[in-house]
């Protein structure tokens, strides 16, 4: 039995008896030596590369995805018999990480600061004595209500580590309900929940019913202090309605790990939005615990069991 | 009884039956129609304002600060039987948030971020697919040694935030043993330790001990790669020393709020240092807390119990 690694990462995953690891270019097609695949794990692989592995590789039972979202391989015709596992869960902890650093940096003025260091100013507006809560800006966490809009393995991940600094921490998801201790409310009922929202935090993946979603009604229905934090996908975001928003001064801050398109184009109006912190897709982009997922999976395989995070077809 | 508040914030403590509370102004000396107060707060108030409590307050019993440094309040010249109370633990969600944000902005590279996005450029260098642990840059908390030197208040409420992000944390003060779940080292095993630290959050208060501590060998102690973060108190760093280890590329980045002295002066090298992230002392200067600390320490002054936070005379 036969898998095939990906050479955009390093990888040793432990396998049962009987099975052997090659590794193969992932952005080329799949030399005819390895037609013979049981498992294919992709990771950072062109199109061209899942088209060769869906016409040629007769005993693929297992497509193994790093990534979270798993459009490209769904679209590369493999067969219905082929199952594909998404890597749901491997981005939690560096997206995560990544939503908590663009809203803290938001929150603490970091941006500002650089500003003012870089004119050699010791700002008085930045530091000496302040109002715990001054009108009209959020500046710390503590009792701030967060809505993290997309509670799923990111959104759990985050959720405690708002708490942990102060933060009134709620989720938005498909269906309401108490999930991971938080309360999580409906879609439906989200706008309802807005004006009494400091901090809406976007890990929406990006779907039909999710393009766009985050648009002139919602930031409308924000406080004008509000921060809104965008690591799940850009086309959930209507941009113009944003950069409307932060120029109307209607938002108080944005920061964003995803647009519309990626790259952003050099002369797109978003990159000089004022309040704005855009990075380049960067929250995830290193899977953790792949060997662990890999492994498990294979082995869910050769024991009939259940596939982890397999995708609907 | 009476109670003098500062006017430099909102005050409303919960006082004992018979006790009234008056605000003055905190930079002005104290009105003779208040010489009669048994306690005072302190809060940005001026040396005119302390040595006039000094001179004039004879009923004196507790000067209340809401900092956590009372060394301008020792230095005026109060009677010994006053007991001064020092602000311990107002600040510490405050700047235990404000170290995480200047951490996690140097970690996920946002100063980078920001100049690429003046120059509308998508840099591939920031996102896209990327090495967990890249050789010779931090780039996740998750599975970083950290090691906070200073491990009280504010230590200790930062210690979980970072666990919660999956780094290794320990602690070190002035006795070894474990503090609030954390292993917590000695000063004197400090240097042994930094070779394997990742991250040093220096949160020591300035003492005659703590004046220069962290330099030239402690830097050198440290790998290439490592972040220095100080929301302590500027004396504790060699600042000569800290800038050549940036220029010299043997300290990966440091984010600093508090400086030697306070304002830097903008002829000062270090505003221009490399990898250096400066915010003016804005970690805390907002008390959380302040209206119970003062009426629990009243209640303690009304009912001969220990007070809160007295400090050695
Ligand atoms: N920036 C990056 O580097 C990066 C890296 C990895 C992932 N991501 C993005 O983050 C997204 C979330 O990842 P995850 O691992 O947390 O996914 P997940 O566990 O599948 O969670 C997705 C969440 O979104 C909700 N959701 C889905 N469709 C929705 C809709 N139409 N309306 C409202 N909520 C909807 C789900 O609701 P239910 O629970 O009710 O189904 C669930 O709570 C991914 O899809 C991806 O786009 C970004
Ligand atoms: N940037 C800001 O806005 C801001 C705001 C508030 C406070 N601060 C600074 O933060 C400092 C710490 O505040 P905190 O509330 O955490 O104070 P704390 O509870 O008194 O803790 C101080 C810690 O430093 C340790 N320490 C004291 N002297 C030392 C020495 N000579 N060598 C090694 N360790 C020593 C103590 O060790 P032991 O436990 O062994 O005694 C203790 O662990 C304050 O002193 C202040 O300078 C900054």
């Amino acid at each position: 039995m036969k898998i095939l690694l990906p050479d955009t990462m390093p990888l040793d995953p432990t396998l049962p008896e009987g099975w052997e690891a090659a590794v193969v270019d992932a952005r080329a097609e799949i030399p005819a030596a390895h037609h013979d695949a049981d498992v294919l794990v992709v990771w950072g692989s062109s199109r061209a590369h899942l088209a060769s592995a869906a016409e040629h590789l007769g005993n693929l039972r297992l497509v193994q995805s790093l990534a979270a979202g798993v459009e490209g391989i769904l679209a590369a015709g493999f067969g219905e018999d082929v199952v594909v596992a998404t890597g749901a869960g491997l981005h939690s902890p560096t997206v995560a990480e990544h939503a908590l650093s663009l809203l803290l940096a938001l929150v603490r003025r970091l941006p500002d600061a650089l500003d003012a260091q870089e004119r050699h100013e010791w700002s008085s507006e930045l530091g000496g004595l302040q109002p715990l809560h001054p009108e009209g800006r959020l500046t710390t966490l503590l009792d701030a209500n967060v809505l993290i809009w997309g509670f799923g393995e990111i959104g759990q991940r985050l959720a405690p580590m708002l708490q942990g600094l102060g933060a009134h921490v709620r989720g938005a998801a498909r269906s309401a309900g108490e999930r991971a201790g938080f309360e999580v409310i409906a879609d439906a009922d989200v706008l309802a929940a807005l004006p009494d929202t400091d901090v809406l935090v976007n890990i929406l993946p990006a779907t039909e019913a999710t393009t766009g979603i985050v648009g002139a009604e919602v930031l409308g229905a924000l406080p004008d202090h509000a921060i809104l934090i965008n690591v799940g996908r850009g086309a959930t975001v209507d941009q113009d309605a944003l950069l409307a928003a932060l120029q109307a001064g209607t938002l108080g801050a944005a920061g964003l790990d995803v647009t519309e398109p990626e790259p952003l184009p050099a002369d797109h109006p978003l990159w000089d939005a004022p309040h704005l912190l855009l990075t380049p897709h960067g929250a995830g982009g290193r899977p953790v615990g792949a060997d662990e997922r890999i492994a498990a999976n294979v082995r869910a395989l050769v024991q009939g069991t259940e596939v982890l995070h397999a995708s609907a077809r």
